[in-house]
């Protein structure tokens, strides 16, 4: 069905926290992303099981929790927090011990983005591994979108921009969204250099080089793998949980490009 | 000649003034983009004959100079200013009554960036029209050089953006350059897909569309055309003027893609 210029909704990109409050006029819907390794590991945990996860900013606030007996995990700079067992790996979240558990969660720019979030209505969470899925859903809500990329540090990263302009250009596709900003179309510019050969492109990714220091490459292969996980976390009641969704028949067949 | 992987000089790209100090330490070398249309119009003032361009930050301090007896210029959301005989019209510049005149100038978004970039050691202008001999300058300098985009509002643009990944891809080429940055590589992708269709690319851009609606169609072209002003304005005691250059023979050959 073709939709009228006035009828598209927004779908936009905003590629820091830092710059959130520029750009989160008028959204109802903001998606947060954090590639590498915040989003990707809170989607499988949900998937995998996990009952809840509750995002915190600050390692003192998770040490609060955990003090109450909750379980948590930190990550800061690519490393698992002293005092605490795991931090932002997919793969920590995938065990029995932690299925129908409430998890307590600080990273070093995912969270911060998710708690900036939660100003809007309704808050979800993407990565590459739910991103059909999670296309599908935004599609059928026909809302006004922000893509919240976590970057690093208030500073533009390329695997969140990537992902970012990948939900930007499978919702502009279906000419039910339009796109003001420029950095819309510049991150889907970049999904479009980069979808043919991600992970050559993403060798010159600065926070990909920084997680090769640390040996995590298991962890980086998971989260730039497309399509694994369908579960879309959302915010609710300051907890992230699974939403229920299944996708509607004509819906059903992928959205986005699978050669990525 | 081949530079080893520690003598190379970092080019980096900051897209907004607002994330400029995120960027800023360890450069020697700030180069100042506002294509769109400060830097373009300041480039061809000072090859045209203008003496002096003082860059101000407010419409409050260009009154206050024009009360002085001083020539100025200002714009405001793509339009001059009232009480103003002109803005930031490249083509405002060119009339032999500005030959030998110090000019204030006050913009949207270009003289911000050129005032923030004041505490770094050297500041040049960049633009499309004198890409091909800045860049031959900056290599010859070999120094760590910044490339502020001044953006739109302190959101990034697609014009400025483009401009700076063309001149760090063309450092780049060199080797005598590295970057580390993100915003460097995406910018570098931008450009790159951007440059055999640079106009049609723009059509995109939120703001050329702000300046359709101005009816300034001339002056974008103009902006848009590349490599016609070998003139490089520098920063000096708080006034542009135009820096005393002439390539060595080697570097005489075009250094970017001349297709764009």
């Amino acid at each position: 069905m073709m939709h009228s210029v006035a009828d598209r909704k927004l779908v936009e990109v905003c590629y820091t926290p830092g710059q959130y409050h520029l750009y989160k006029e008028n959204f109802d819907i903001v998606v947060v992303i954090d590639v590498l390794r915040a989003t990707s590991a809170i989607t499988t945990a949900l998937h995998c099981g996990v009952k809840a996860i509750i995002p915190v900013s600050s390692v003192e606030e998770a040490r609060a929790y955990k003090a109450q007996g909750y379980i948590a995990g930190a990550e800061r700079d690519g490393q698992v927090v002293e005092g605490f067992d795991f931090g932002n790996s997919p793969y920590a979240y995938m065990g029995e011990e932690m299925r129908g558990k409430t998890v307590v969660l600080t990273t070093t720019n995912g969270t911060k983005a998710i708690q900036m979030a939660s100003d809007r209505e309704i808050v979800v969470i993407g990565s590459l591994n739910n991103l059909d899925y999670l296309c599908r859903w935004l599609i059928e809500q026909h809302r006004n979108t922000l893509i919240l990329a976590s970057g690093w540090k208030d500073k533009i990263n390329l695997e969140d921009t990537i992902c970012a302009g990948a939900i930007a250009d499978c919702l502009l596709e279906t000419r039910k969204f339009r796109a003001d900003e420029d950095s819309t179309v510049a991150a889907k510019f970049i999904y479009r250099s980069a979808r043919e050969h991600l992970w050559s492109f993403l060798r010159a990714s600065s926070h990909r080089r920084r997680l090769i220091k640390l040996n995590i490459q298991r962890d980086v292969k998971y989260c730039l793998t497309l399509n694994t996980v369908p579960c879309i976390p959302i915010l609710q009641n300051g907890m992230l949980v699974k939403l229920d969704y299944t996708p509607s028949e004509k819906a059903s067949r992928s959205v986005t490009n699978d050669a990525l």
